[in-house]
């Protein structure tokens, strides 16, 4: 009689990651490719729906697709558990097939991330697309797998592994954008460069001020920087797609600021912080970390800085100068990492090392360095 | 400049099942082998905790592990979003770790499958096993992979999939479990014999009675029964985890009834009906449709019917006289096959087909076959 098996499978994911454009031109065939079905539900951002409404109604109604679109007014403090159920309704109420109608998702990283576990969790999985709007997303959330809500005050405290179908890259979505988005967008860009490409870096440098200026909409050099930080993502991400390994380069900028970019939004005696400047602000706390633990050279710091500060990024925050809110901040990723600091931090721009050997000492001179370097 | 990337990536899937007795002997240490963390939070049905709390209170003191055992009180009904975000908000209290402090669930298939959603968003991911406690658990949900809540009054409308470390199961607690909960089981077991196991059938047949009566506590062969029936299991779903395929044997018995059994649990006008209960009368009217479409014999159809009423399960409910209420569950079902009715019934005992053509009126004609056999 057998009494013990081992089951084993393989889940094998596929998806593309594509730079167009025009992708609301009826013309442009891309985004009803996937599926045969001549029906689609379409979760879009209110920011976004009040610039494009009229493109998106028409490029359904031109291909003689039945839509429901659902304007979803949507922001960090919304990435919650409201929001995820309305759209899980929206689904219910549509009667989405199981495989043939892939939702599309058109907006920002935070829309993105929800209507992905929306996807993963309604009939345990329908397929879905990504239509990045902003150019955090587009360089960020689009390429990943994670999908999220914020729970228990925490940032993507609940969540998945699922993969969209195909993410399309339309950067013309950006001129409406406010310059703020740029800022923030640019925490994740600067991550790619310093922890792994130097020439990124050294473009930015040259460049990043007049690109932000024209919204990235003008010239093959935006698209350049689009196209090198979404490949260096996707070389980081592919090989580790559901992070079994919990060292990750990326995760630089992301060792601090998680808890401190959702406390700073429910507190009102401070600043609130977007996404991509408390990634900002945590790349410059963790140079200045690198710095005094003699890893890297001032010179370094200092070039950091100053790419942030070109990019206008407010790169002092009184939350980074609290010695006991930051090591708090760094006990919780260390759980999520479960056990380990892992804390990534660049030895000179385009490379990077793991410091597993943090002190509460070590916060504390961080913070006299980061004080007198951001001032 | 690229502008195209194909991301492709495995996930490899590998979790076993284990035939084992005296899982909460402390001298016994499966339950904590896995994980090398002191800490564990355990998840308990309120109905086991009643018959084994000092046990396994004292398994964990035993072996020096800091525990923490919260009793749920679960049923079908309770399969909810609130059961789910309760377990959620104990694992933020445990503050569990990320890899090293395996979820330990012990209960019936309920809650597994909340646990394994639980699990499952929690930080995209935290370990789990499963220690099935009902006889159904053990031979169902202990196998597969699939998570699930009820929502918007349907079965398992949302959930994911996400493999357990571990399954292990111990037929000691069946010792606690009333005559109901046997005959709900087999429901499960009696759809694998039909579909797939000629012999276990014939076992079945010569044994069930008995076996039944001794809560299958008793000797090999009622050992022998959960271990064909979950070989039978894994062969179907270790090459079709996620459900690619969404032609699935196994989904015989789950094709007009897991409407129908939400629906009962509602209706205080109708007999509820348990899962493995609802499952059993799907079997017997879809092998009264298969007789009606003449792909089985009628001496076939009357074996399963009076295997069943051996089993004691009811086998007439009205719900399954309702040609409307019937063609709705169906209409449902071929959404989540994807526009494919795909519903499995057997040619012979031990073998199954597809059918595809099933109309309205064919519903209808096995309406008066189920009225004729089933009284």
């Amino acid at each position: 009689m057998k009494k013990e098996w081992n089951v084993t499978a393989q889940q094998n994911i596929n998806f593309s990651v594509k730079i167009t454009d025009d992708i609301l031109n009826p013309t442009n065939k891309l985004l009803i490719e996937n599926g045969n079905s001549k029906r689609r539900i379409v979760f879009v951002d209110s920011k976004v729906f009040k610039t494009h409404a009229s493109n998106i109604k028409n490029y359904f109604e031109k291909n003689n697709i039945e839509s429901k679109i659902l304007s979803i007014d949507i922001s960090e403090d919304k990435k919650n558990l409201e929001s995820l159920l309305f759209m899980l309704q929206a689904l219910e109420n549509f009667g989405i097939s199981r495989r043939s109608e892939p939702i599309i998702a058109i907006g920002g990283g935070v829309l993105l991330d929800i209507v992905g576990l929306a996807a993963n969790l309604y009939r345990r999985g329908v397929p879905y697309i990504k239509v990045p709007t902003t150019l955090l997303a587009i360089v960020d959330a689009s390429v990943g797998v994670k999908t999220a809500i914020n729970h228990f005050g925490r940032r993507n405290r609940l969540g998945s592994y699922y993969a969209p179908i195909v993410a399309y890259l339309d950067r013309s979505f950006l001129q409406s954008l406010e310059e703020k988005e740029f800022t923030s967008a640019m925490g994740e860009i600067i991550k790619m460069a310093v922890i792994k490409n130097k020439t990124l870096f050294e473009i930015l440098e040259k460049n990043v001020e007049r690109l932000i200026e024209q919204k990235f909409l003008i010239g093959d050099e935006a698209l350049n920087i689009i196209s090198i930080a979404t490949n260096s993502m996707i070389e980081e991400l592919e090989p580790n797609l559901w992070e079994k390994n919990l060292k990750r380069i990326v995760d630089f900028g992301h060792s601090f600021s998680p808890l401190l970019e959702m406390k700073s939004i429910e507190d009102s005696t401070v600043r609130s912080l977007m996404h991509g400047e408390a990634v900002a602000i945590d790349i410059v706390f963790s140079c200045c970390l690198a710095f005094h633990k003699k890893i890297i050279k001032l010179s370094d710091l200092k070039r950091v800085v100053n790419l942030c500060k070109v990019c206008k990024i407010e790169i002092y925050h009184p939350y980074f100068c609290d010695k006991m809110l930051l090591w708090h901040s760094l006990l919780d990723t260390v759980r999520h990492r479960d056990g380990n600091q892992n804390l990534p931090i660049p030895n000179k721009i385009g490379s990077a090392i793991f410091l597993n050997d943090v002190s509460l000492e070590d916060v504390e001179n961080t913070i006299d360095v980061y004080k007198r370097e951001v001032s």
